[in-house]
C-alpha cells in the first residue's frame, strides 16, 4: 500500500497526509469493485450493496487498524524510552561508547570526540533523547494523534468511496451507471493526484497520471476478471 | 490504515513487514465484504465474484500504489541529496551554522561545539549525509526494493483474501458458507495477529485480539449495513 512510503517524504501537515491516505484507497477500491461487479451482475442494487459493504469494511479496517497501530507505536516508544533510561543509569560505560560511535561515524576523533561525547552524556535527558534519535531513529509520537488520525483516514475513505458509488443510485441501466461512475471517478482521481503531487514533490501531471493509472488498472482488471468468471458461472 | 505506523517500530525484515501489510488488509476487507454481501444477496456466486473483484482491485491498488510511492520516495531522496550537495558548495556558511545548531541542541558548546562542527564539515560527503539524516530525517532508500515490495504486498493481499473467499466455493447454502468463512477467517486473523505481535513488540494475546477485533468489527458492520439496505431495496 502506498501509505507506507508516502509518509517519509510528506511535507504537508499530518492531517493532509491522513486525508490523502484515506481518499487514495477510498476512490480506488470501491470504484474497481463496483466496475468489476457491473461486468458480472445486471443489478445496480447488488453493486450498491457491495460497494457500501466495501466502504464500511475498508474504512473500519483503515481507521481502526490505524488507531491501534498508532497506540502500539506509542507503547513501543514508551518501552524503548524506559529501556534507554535504565541503560544510561545501569550501563553508563556501554552507553557512552554508543554515543562515541555515533560521533565517530560523523568523522569526530581525538579531543573533539571526547568533548562532544562528554557534552551529551552530561545531562541524562539529552543523553536518552540522543540515543532514541540516533540509535533507534525514534521521535516522540503525539499521544492525541491516534484517534484524530483514525477518524480522518476513515472519513476520507468514506468520502472517496461515495464518488464512484453514487452514480449507481441514478435511474440508469447498469452499463450507463458504470460509464458515469468511471467518468467522474477518473476525473476525481486526476484532481486528487494533482493535489497529492503538491505534497509529495511530484510534478502535478505525473501525480495525476499515476493515480488515474492505479485506479484505471485496478478497475479494468476487476471488470475483466469478473466478466471472465461470470462467463463460467452462468 | 495500519501500514503507516507499523513501519516505524518494526523490527522484522522489510519483507516480513510487506507480508504483514498485504495480509492484514487481505484477510480483513474481502472477509467483511463477503460477509456483508452474504447478508443481502442469496447467491454464493455473486459473493465470490464481488470478492474476486475486490481482491484484484485491492492487490493492484496496494501493490502498484506502493511501487509508485516507493519510486517517488527514491526521486525525492535524490532531489534532496542534490539540493544539500549544492547548498554545501554554495552556502557553506549557512550549512555550517545548521550543523552547529544540531550539535548545540545536544548540549555541545565552546571548543567542543567548534571541533565537532569542523569534523563534520571537513568531508563534503559526511557533511551531506549528516544534513540528510539530522535535518531532513532521510536515509538512502534501496532502489531495488520498490518492485519486490510491490509484489510481496500484492501477493500477500491475494493470499490473505483467498482464506475468507474459498468457503463460498463449497456446496453449501449462503448462510453456511458465511459461517465457515467467518470461522476460518477469525482463526486466521488470530494466528496472523500473534505472528504480527512478534514484530511490533506487542504481547501475543493482545496482537491476536486486536486483529480479530478489527476484522470482526469490519465484517459485522458490513453485514449489518448490507442487511439494513437490502431491507429497503427488496
Amino acid at each position: 500500500m502506498p501509505k507506507t512510503h508516502i509518509e517519509q517524504h510528506f511535507s504537508g501537515s499530518e492531517t493532509v497526509r491522513d486525508v490523502v491516505i484515506g481518499m487514495s484507497d477510498g476512490l480506488t477500491v470501491p470504484f474497481a469493485l463496483a466496475a468489476g461487479l457491473a461486468g458480472a451482475v445486471d443489478s445496480n442494487f447488488v453493486v450498491l450493496v457491495a460497494g457500501l459493504a466495501e466502504v464500511v469494511a475498508g474504512s473500519i479496517a483503515m481507521g481502526l487498524g490505524g488507531y491501534l497501530a498508532a497506540r502500539t507505536e506509542a507503547d513501543h516508544y514508551r518501552a524503548e524510552l524506559l529501556r534507554e533510561e535504565r541503560e544510561v543509569r545501569e550501563l553508563p560505560q556501554a552507553e557512552t561508547e554508543e554515543v562515541r560511535a555515533v560521533f565517530r561515524q560523523y568523522g569526530l576523533e581525538g579531543a573533539a570526540l571526547e568533548q562532544a561525547t562528554e557534552a551529551v552524556t552530561r545531562s541524562p535527558q539529552v543523553w536518552v533523547r540522543f540515543m532514541m534519535k540516533e540509535e533507534l531513529g525514534l521521535e516522540a509520537p503525539d499521544p492525541r494523534r491516534a484517534l484524530r488520525s483514525a477518524l480522518t483516514i476513515g472519513g476520507s475513505y468514506v468520502a472517496g468511496g461515495a464518488i464512484p458509488l453514487l452514480p449507481y443510485l441514478l435511474p440508469l441501466s447498469i452499463e450507463q451507471s458504470l460509464l458515469v461512475s468511471a467518468g467522474v471517478t477518473l476525473l476525481a482521481l486526476a484532481l486528487f493526484g494533482t493535489f497529492k503531487a503538491r505534497f509529495t514533490g511530484l510534478p502535478w501531471l505525473k501525480g495525476a497520471w499515476q493515480t488515474v493509472l492505479v485506479g484505471g488498472l485496478a478497475a479494468g482488471a476487476a471488470y475483466g476478471l469478473a466478466r471472465l468468471v461470470s462467463g463460467f458461472g452462468h
